[in-house]
């Protein structure tokens, strides 16, 4: 268990009135004990308790070698692990639970009463690790600094002119070559109209004169992830897209220039999207401005009109504005930054002009 | 909507008396209306109703262009899904829930009194996913097929010394090749002690003299989901590996003979673990015999100890003895079946006879 993130949940449940939790995100208990464990289907659950009695319900499958400084609670594919977390847990406290806990493991916590109440309570730990230490800082440095190299061969590769799947592929090379443990999510290069479906999965289309051509790749480095857009045109540009172009990557720049530890983060994505919308494209911009970053693509923290929290200094979120216009072309341009005291510092160095390749 | 799932859905929520319930899994939803949706952290909730109100709430993120027969709900990342959801539900009728929808939309919609009560209905869709229909046997058995031709090319390069996450890629490859759709889930290629972890994750090691070799394999063909092991040996084979493989060979036949619609799934678990037990090795068969498989590699019903249910005609599952001598060695023999009035049909037509590749 590494202590320091520990006690910083533990203090968090404290203060909530939060006597006793389950963690069942894999990255969550990553984060916590330093082991990944993917258990599919089965029941994996690091259960907290404000009196120390910290447990992990582990099915036998996944064998864990090293001393997690915490009390195993092992079973098989024959027993059913909820009972034996229901006799463990304090049927007088209230429970927090993971958020994406599943209904059948919550259900049946709830029904043998293995608390007097559940609650969400995954912001306890999901807060802990939105501000990084020095070490993820560092490594978020250098899983950004992979995704750089890696833009410059893939916009490269766009003369080639291979189809969009075969430029997804190659990007698992890239990162093999380039000592990335991976993709941190499935990349999207998407060509043309295809640039305007934001969650676009790349099929067999081929690039033409006038494209734009969208890139939005990222990494794994020791399990941490980058993220990163650029939109660049093949061989020419119109006026028009050039001018979304612009709008866009002013919209990036504003965004960017918000940043700073006590803003709030709707105003962040105000800062971009009033900018979008004063040009006419407000409802063109179709998502939120960005999402926080780290053990995952997209962790708890987002950028968006309706998020009131305030930036801490250490948070680390992608700031992504885009403009997508049906069947015509998209264009949108991400950073990582992390936040400062007095601003922040942004993880990507590639390029934001408008480039043509030929 | 296919009329006929959905029928068969339906009927089964009245049988159980769940007048609601709320349908997330984006593979239940596909195979309610034929559509993918994979909404990442955003609710997608097709909600069926006794009534026939059916709707599907989704993010404008994920955009479905083809009518899908049921009034759809829109919301945006600005939005809460959950009150709109709470609005519609009936607040006096109980409600059925996926097995897996996340703890933070069932926690949200349970504070609201979106129902009386709350329990998981999954088996509902689950029981009717189960029993394939024709033009869904006939998928498993082209994916199969595909699964069969890939073995032989991964057996093949065997000789080629690849490590085996070298291994694991090339296999991807293949799938491109043979036309399939990619992996149905993370391949695993063990050599040696590796294979001896039924979950082992591909490395840098290399195959040595003497080595068995697990290969643990499945593609998707047009959605659906092959799953084969074979276990060879690099050169050479030890008396006691022969013996160990000869006993899994055997418990893998047992299995299969053992299947026939009416016969309850442990007893097909124990016509193979007995077996393997009587043999002394019952405490190294670590796992449930099998599982169903279809749209999704691992399905609702498995072949264990503990499952009481019987088969039905139409059910497809795996049947997959393993013996894993930590340190030592593994093997596993995995074939699908598809049960039937009086038998089955083995879905895989690779040799289960032992090879020694060289």
């Amino acid at each position: 268990m590494n202590r320091t993130r520990l006690d910083a949940v533990l203090a968090s449940m404290e203060k909530k009135g939060i006597p006793q939790m389950i963690v069942s995100d894999p990255c969550a208990i990553f984060y916590l004990t330093g082991k990944w464990i993917l258990p599919g289907e089965r029941m994996l659950a690091l259960y907290l308790d404000l009196k120390g009695k910290h447990r992990l319900f582990i099915n036998e499958l996944f064998p864990v070698e090293e001393d997690l400084g915490l009390d195993m609670v092992w079973y098989n594919d024959t027993q059913d692990p909820v009972p034996m977390l229901t006799k463990f847990t304090d049927h007088d406290g209230v429970m927090g639970v993971d958020k994406n806990w599943p209904a059948r493991f919550l259900l049946k916590l709830m029904k043998s009463g293995g608390a007097s109440d559940f609650v969400n309570g995954s912001e306890i730990v999901d807060k802990v690790r939105m501000c990084k230490d020095e070490m993820e800082k560092d490594l978020m440095r250098t899983s950004s600094k992979l995704n750089d190299s890696a833009m410059d061969r893939m916009i490269g590769l766009v003369p080639k002119k291979y189809t969009e799947k075969k430029m997804g592929k190659m990007l698992g090379d890239i990162w093999e070559e380039l000592g990335a443990d991976g993709h941190s999510f499935d990349p999207i290069v998407g060509y043309g109209a295809n640039a305007a479906d934001p969650h676009h999965v790349m099929d067999d289309s081929l690039v033409k004169e006038g494209d734009c051509v969208i890139i939005d790749i990222g990494c794994r480095f020791q399990s941490y992830c980058s993220d990163m857009t650029r939109t660049v045109f093949y061989r020419s540009v119109s006026d028009h897209a050039r001018e979304v172009y612009e709008i866009v990557r002013e919209a990036n720049m504003r965004g960017i220039e918000k940043v700073k530890a006590g803003v709030r983060f709707c105003d962040i994505d105000g800062a971009a999207r009033d900018y979008i919308t004063e040009k006419g494209y407000g409802k063109y911009f179709t998502h939120r401005l960005g999402h926080s970053i780290g053990i995952e693509d997209h962790e708890f923290g987002d950028v968006s009109p309706v998020n009131t929290d305030v930036v801490m200094p250490g948070q680390i979120f992608s700031i992504e504005p885009g403009i997508y216009l049906p069947g015509d072309i998209g264009v949108r341009i991400e950073d990582l930054v992390i936040a400062t005291e007095d601003g922040c510092e942004v993880l990507n160095g590639y390029t934001k002009d408008l480039i043509v390749v030929d």
